[in-house]
């Protein structure tokens, strides 16, 4: 193990594929996030995502490949002087790799703790909630929509795909750093701080004959979106105040789940002027 | 190789993995298509729809695993009379299934060619045209939305993923077969049929600053939908009547592509009164 001074960032370079920091790199980005819980992420988009969120996701590691030092320095020096960067020859970097085509950078992010409290507190609050949803691909695009069409969080119940996934990180397109998101909430706990808080809670439920674009979405606002096949649990439709569905032509049973919560947030963002 | 009688369909046994419907099938499964243009879809979801879209889609032949041929007597029983059925040992389907938990079904089948003229003649026309898209489960997730939100058909551009492509296929969740699919058009061809049919051509640019919501998107109309990173090419977008944007949060860089299509749809459909 030798270090050598990049123009701004330390780089410690580890030349053993047996260093323990490997290890925990590649079950993380495995995983999607490491035993203490910072999140695992791959490849400069992402990297720089992470560092674009300010307070609210701190870099702690960064792995770069050799070869990916120097086309990666900007970025290395944006880096908090607290985080570690460690450098390895490329063939070990794609061995710690997840992605088919490795970029030749990763990162191990610490995300805040986000207390719903003030979130719903907001004279606009809107919550996404994902109940039960299980392909990470379609919550990342949720992800993605919620913090592009001015969503306040996002939550998701218990038996749902988690956020970090790294499939949702990526399909997130980097929201998962910007947009609050509190996973695995209990449905009692949800609730709630829901009625708690005086948020109306609207559920997307495909069998119901109430127009989505007929319902009034101004004011604080919880949306639930149920799972891909099943919709949503009927002991939770029952707790909503509203059932609404996007009318679809005869024949067809449903829309993808991403898509529908997209619709719906849009939908909220239109009758509210795109006020974000 | 014997033939023995199904309740109402006769199923030919194969019992070499040699055998040219096998090779068909494999290559088929594989690719999306065989070489003479039929579709080939995997599992009872997709051949059922095929069978339930009437004159558009019609099946030529089907591949069963033997150990499923009884649970599926009552899809098989729905097939044309022209049909061929074979069954095989649940070893060789497995060889030349696709998917990771093959389900005993497979089906090649032939797409009706679609004639855009008649369709663009419609009063309510309203056209989704995919230019240059790449992913192939975006692309079936806008035919899936498409269909439901009552589009015309679906037209591609050269250079965009095939919407025959197995992953797009099942994002398609079997709009594939109900929706009307102009494949791999060119642009000059396009546009002229658009202008001698008198529909406007709509194009999402997320740099104009006029907002989806405002535009006035009734009467015939074609919607430009770009590709995912790169977006639409600016000697397309310049042929537009109208570039118009979803409003979107400040810092953010775009919707997911297909749903950036399907938030279009919905507001086409919303200003049309949902009259599919």
């Amino acid at each position: 193990m030798s270090v050598k001074r990049a123009p701004q960032k330390e780089i410690r370079e580890i030349t053993s594929a047996a260093n323990p920091l490997l290890k925990v790199f590649r079950h993380a980005l495995a995983e999607g996030v490491t035993r203490e819980g910072l999140l695992a992420v791959e490849g400069p988009f992402l990297v720089e995502e992470a560092l674009n969120a300010g307070e609210r996701a701190v870099v702690h590691s960064v792995l770069v490949a050799q070869n990916a030092e120097e086309k990666f320095s900007g970025l290395l020096a944006r880096l908090p002087k607290e985080a570690e960067v460690a450098g390895v020859p490329d063939r070990i970097f794609r061995q710690v790799a997840q992605t088919e085509s490795p970029q030749g950078i990763a990162a191990l992010v610490e995300l805040r703790k986000e207390n719903l409290e003030p979130l719903l507190a907001r004279r606009q609050a809107l919550l996404l909630v994902a109940c039960g949803l299980q392909d990470p691909g379609n919550l990342g695009t949720m992800m993605r929509s919620a913090r592009a069409l001015g969503a306040t969080a996002l939550v998701t119940l218990e038996e749902t795909v988690s956020p970090f996934n790294p499939k949702a990180a990526r399909a997130s397109a980097g929201a998962v750093f910007h947009l609050p998101v509190s996973a695995g909430q209990t449905t009692e706990s949800l609730f709630r701080h829901l009625h708690k808080a005086g948020v109306r809670i609207i559920a997307a439920d495909r069998r119901s004959p109430a127009s989505l674009a007929d319902a009034d979405l101004r004011g604080p606002l919880a949306i639930l979106i149920g799972q891909e096949a099943a919709g949503l649990p009927a002991e939770i439709a029952r707790q909503a105040e509203m059932l609404v569905s996007i009318p679809i032509r005869d024949g067809m049973d449903s829309l993808n789940a991403a898509v529908a919560a997209s619709i719906f947030l849009y939908e909220v963002a239109r009758q509210r002027g795109f006020n974000y």
